[in-house]
């Protein structure tokens, strides 16, 4: 009889440990996954004449002639990046969270994540987007938008992409 | 024996699931607890003769005569609040947590919290601030610097700050 309340009560012990770290695993996962935290909507897809892979764009403040000011978000999934562009006026980043990687030409790649902050200056050519594994939330800020706002040239090749050290 | 073997069963099952729930129960109050996220470092205290309460800045891009923008994030404690100000060109503001209040002079008092995005046209007075329970964290962009970056004024009384509808 003391046998059968020791099986008895260590089955009931490992059934109730089990339940209780899994439920655990569960909020731990969770917490872990990569799904960056979004502060806006997620916004239409970016063209693929103007990005590889997945980038999603909210426009947050349009161009007016009072605040001569664009301002929007972009969320960038793993690996996908702008093409090479340049703003007229130049352009700020303020990278909200994840991680990626900015380029102004002739320049080394630089890896940026949540709390960089990026000055890309007038008719300069830079790309920017997500790392291979983390994707990027990031703010844009357009000034004096009289100047016009971005021209647009050619993709990002992988061989630049990946060329972070 | 049979009616020891319960009570030892019972002992064991409550002491198992107590010890469960109270670990998942932390977790929950982490999670509940009303810290905002933090996206850059909490920087410098706003000074008494400009802020009523707890509010903290830091500059992210000083203003300059080429991007002519200047970008920065202040946190203000639950309660805290600016002045009433002017920017000569204007200001956005972008929230990035929390729940606040703005107002424009002569408005009424806006509920602004994480997603809301705020124009302020140049030479009109505002204030913006935490609300009473909850704090807020917000970004400013001022454009066109070269006009000037802001003005301050009188501090914001309860009655006004407490006008909320």
């Amino acid at each position: 009889m003391k046998s059968n309340l020791t099986i008895v009560c260590t089955i009931i012990i490992c059934a109730l440990a089990m339940a209780c770290n899994n439920s655990r695993n569960q909020e731990i996962m969770k917490a872990d996954k990569k799904e960056l935290a979004a502060i806006f909507p997620k916004g239409e897809k970016g063209l693929s004449e103007t990005f590889t892979g997945n980038a999603y764009n909210i426009g947050l403040v349009d161009a007016d002639s009072i605040l001569t000011t664009a301002v929007g978000n972009v969320y960038f999934e793993p690996g996908a990046r702008s093409n090479w562009h340049s703003h007229p006026a130049g352009q700020i980043l303020i990278i909200t969270d994840g991680v990626g990687y900015h380029q102004i030409e002739g320049r080394p790649v630089e890896i940026i994540k949540k709390g960089s902050v990026v000055k890309c200056p007038p008719n300069v050519r830079h790309w920017h987007g997500a790392s291979e594994d983390v994707g990027l939330q990031q703010l844009y800020i357009v000034p004096n938008t009289e100047k016009g706002i971005v021209n647009w040239d050619e993709a990002v090749p992988d061989e630049v992409y990946k060329s972070v050290k």
